[in-house]
């Protein structure tokens, strides 16, 4: 069973992702956005119940129900996030209408969100985002990796990309052509050399 | 008087802001973070409310109402995760008991928010963050920056910084330390020569 500790740390990295991939998916039309958004909403929900569960044994004193309420304030807050997030997601799902002046958004933003697998020939693999310096080489900054059904929220220098990962990425039009080609294992690092530098303070 | 396309644009921009603001300051007891919180909180209302007017006086047929109310849908939610980030924020402000675990998810998480003041001498002013290279430099990432009554949300290479600047950064207790040093005018960048090197995918 998750500590409470680790249920808040995910929740919290959880409505954040979920705020990012909600607004990508709204204002770009970005259906696999919104269905990342649909799943970690169900799981946000679980999670809650869990912390509210445990908090409720827990208690065992008055001073401690009031430490709990804490927790089980920010968990909530986190909920609201999720759910707000979900309402974005599912307008997108739903197939709506877009505004015109989200085409004049998506044209000023440079920070679309991508979605994408890495296949087992492709030179990510098995490497750590320490030595394939992603950002500096093509400006997507990896933000999550989903593994199965685990997720790892804001990867480190230190994590190993696996095959099969799933990426989720945030950057520019130019960095998304050029690490979904990585991820496919259709080009390699060293095909990275004409591309003009990318600069990290983005 | 501000576009819809701009206030759309600030609105998602402020509220993903006050999020990550929000829980920095419930998680390390953090209130010139909750501040900065209840300011934007206010704003965003404020633009909510400038939305829904101008788009009221736009809408000329059924078919301009079905766009213009997704709008205010994103609008809402937007509203929605902000006030949930209040929450979190009024937490910290009354003065919380916190929960033992939060210096557990503290003393785990590399990723604390600090804001700055950047002051006239220091090496900061006048510089682009393109130059200044400072997540390389010190592990810090800078998100937004208060000018006066206005911000700069996720500033790009171009950015140049200015005296009297609020910076808002994100990174690692380490490069809290040197940002602000370097913010104060205490130290310039070739101080900097022998601090180990941080990696940008971070």
């Amino acid at each position: 069973m998750p500590s409470v500790k680790d249920i808040l740390i995910e929740m919290k990295d959880m409505s954040e992702l979920m705020v990012d991939l909600a607004y990508s998916a709204v204002l770009f039309n970005n259906k696999a956005a919104a269905d990342e958004v649909i799943t970690l909403e169900n799981r946000l929900n679980s999670m809650n119940y869990e912390i509210k569960k445990q908090s409720l044994v827990a208690a065992r004193s008055l001073e401690d129900a009031e430490k709990l309420t804490t927790l089980l304030e920010i968990a909530e807050a986190a909920e609201s996030m999720g759910n707000a997030a979900k309402d974005l997601a599912d307008l997108t799902l739903k197939g709506f209408e877009p505004h015109p002046v989200f085409k004049m958004v998506m044209e000023e933003s440079e920070k679309n969100i991508v979605r994408f697998k890495v296949y087992e020939n492709s030179v990510l693999v098995n490497n750590s985002l320490g030595e394939l310096l992603l950002l500096n080489r093509t400006g997507m900054r990896i933000i999550s990796i989903r593994r199965g059904d685990s997720w790892i929220y804001g990867p480190d220098k230190n994590t190993v990309i696996l095959a099969g990962d799933v990426l989720i990425a945030k950057g520019s039009e130019t960095g998304t052509e050029i690490i979904e080609k990585l991820a496919d294992g259709e080009i390699n690092l060293e095909d990275l050399g004409n591309i003009e530098e990318f600069i990290d303070d983005d």
